[in-house]
């Protein structure tokens, strides 16, 4: 499903690419440079080529996502350089120049900070994907001994059925069918719980960090106003630059802004074309709240059937 | 200004800091490696050192600028790799984490795309910023000619005042500012008009890259309620996953979405607290329309008088 979104070759244009047609590629893109050096490569294929066999492809993305986080940083402290750079650029020039590039650089590295505390966030979901490879780490050995297990009981059973080893074998991988199967629903259920977490601790951080970043930018455009670009004829003089307080007051807003933005009040709303508070996705949107209610009785029953179907299948299950 | 804004040693909590608390720091942070290799320093380092002097801090300022790009970049391709790896992971698991892992990744190889676009919008922001310094470094000539003549004329003026050489020098110097007059004019106009062009671009990238982001991200939430994390006891198996009718509509819904965002409508908008349309920020916002057709006839007369000041002070400006 991810190929075929992704190896679309033609798309058609979206409404904003129509309103303002994108521009060329930028000219920094180069196919040696836009990976990182050796430490990411060498991060992320080691990752595939140790420790348990279950654990080793998340093992891959926790190392990725470490790649992820390095550039990231990158990203955060070459911004926060430019836009000290912004603003002594700024200084040599005019008055409403120096005061607005001032500004801007304030602006700029306030995203930088956000771009900081987003790292950190980030570095949370990371952690979070670690311990589901802890876990898948940690269930590999319970599988490897009930395979050994059961490789001897086959080949004795074959060499010499007789032998009084095999009832001891038998006993041995009861116990460790047992161990087996609770390791397995330890790891089904914290694989659903951890994945769960952590996406939703990353993409509430992603909110986060968007929001106040398109904050930012609106105030930046206000900024802008303020910056008489009239052209002048030689010799004439500009009007002298009165933006001080106001400039100062975007700023002061910029920040009262951010410092009052919480997940609550976000402005950014997915649309559904369903109810997303629901199991099943075939109920239509204009049923009503009796019909709700019977739609929740049958779900437990058809969770029963489900389980007597289980208790039936599950010698299957352990194997 | 920049200064006490950025090193304010502790800042009041956010509310949505205290809606929930920031995380410790990342654990990837490193002092060594945030900060891009050789070839970054050295293009920085380099672009301050040489060319026209006047130019020299923003030749600094669009170097740093192609240090961000290029972050941005390996950001984008960590992200995509990471995607994949996501889906990758998933498919050795059950249907539900499967179905899940692999349309998270759809979503998140989506934000690499827009990253990308993104990119090549921010090329745009720091073309146009080059071109200012282009400009700036055409400028630095005309200023050095004219500052030469007025030495040469200085020194002659002192050694041998009744020189035939004086007057035809004087000439020269006038003919030299009024050059300069120009250079200087355009320099002003064309930094003004670019600089303003260049964050309105750069911010509107923001803003759109921004939003699109934080829908993903809405799309992304309402695809993790599709995993049932309720903990299993050992031996029983999970309801059948049935969400990949809903699963796919969600990736749906979010390529429509995105198709049709555009920059009218964005849904963050800043909150000024004081009209963004104005020249005077100490205008009342419940003033009535006469009044402030009253203010639109009282700046052209603020205008002239300005003017007037600067005839006076015209040699001033021009030496």
């Amino acid at each position: 499903m991810h190929r075929t979104y992704s190896l679309r070759n033609q798309r058609a244009p979206t409404a904003s690419e129509l309103q303002n047609p994108p521009p060329p590629p930028s000219s920094t893109k180069n196919k040696f440079f836009g990976r990182g050096g050796l430490a990411y490569s060498f991060r992320k294929n080691a990752a595939g080529s140790f420790g348990p066999e279950l654990s080793r492809k998340l093992n891959t993305l926790v190392k990725m996502e470490k790649n992820v986080l390095r550039s990231l940083e990158m990203v955060a402290n070459e911004r926060r350089e430019a836009a000290k750079q912004l603003s002594v650029w700024g200084l040599e020039n005019d008055d409403d120049v120096s005061d607005i590039t001032d500004k801007l650089g304030v602006l700029i590295y306030e995203i930088s900070e956000l771009d900081d505390q987003f790292i950190d966030r980030y570095d949370q979901y990371r952690l979070t994907i670690k311990s589901i490879r802890d876990i898948e780490g940690s269930v590999q050995p319970s599988r490897d001994r009930k395979a050994k297990l059961a490789d001897k009981i086959a080949y004795l059973k074959y060499k010499d059925p007789q032998s009084p080893k095999l009832e001891v074998l038998e006993q041995e991988l009861v116990r460790a069918e047992a161990e087996s199967l609770v390791a397995e629903a330890q790891l089904s259920n914290i694989t659903r719980s951890k994945l769960r977490a952590a996406f939703n601790y990353q993409f509430d951080s992603i909110i986060e960090h968007s929001e106040k970043l398109a904050l930012i930018a609106g105030y930046g455009k206000a900024m802008l106003e303020l910056l008489d670009d009239s052209p002048v004829t030689p010799g004439e003089t500009r009007p002298a630059y009165d933006g001080y307080e106001a400039s100062k007051q975007i700023i002061m807003d910029a920040e009262g802004a951010l410092n009052n933005w919480t997940l609550d009040s976000a402005q950014v709303k997915p649309t559904l074309s369903f109810r997303s508070d629901y199991y099943d996705e075939e109920e239509e949107e204009e049923e009503l709240p009796e019909e709700e209610e019977e739609e929740e009785e049958e779900l437990p029953e058809q969770h029963e059937v489900e389980e007597d179907e289980h208790y039936e299948e599950e010698p299957v299950v352990v194997a």
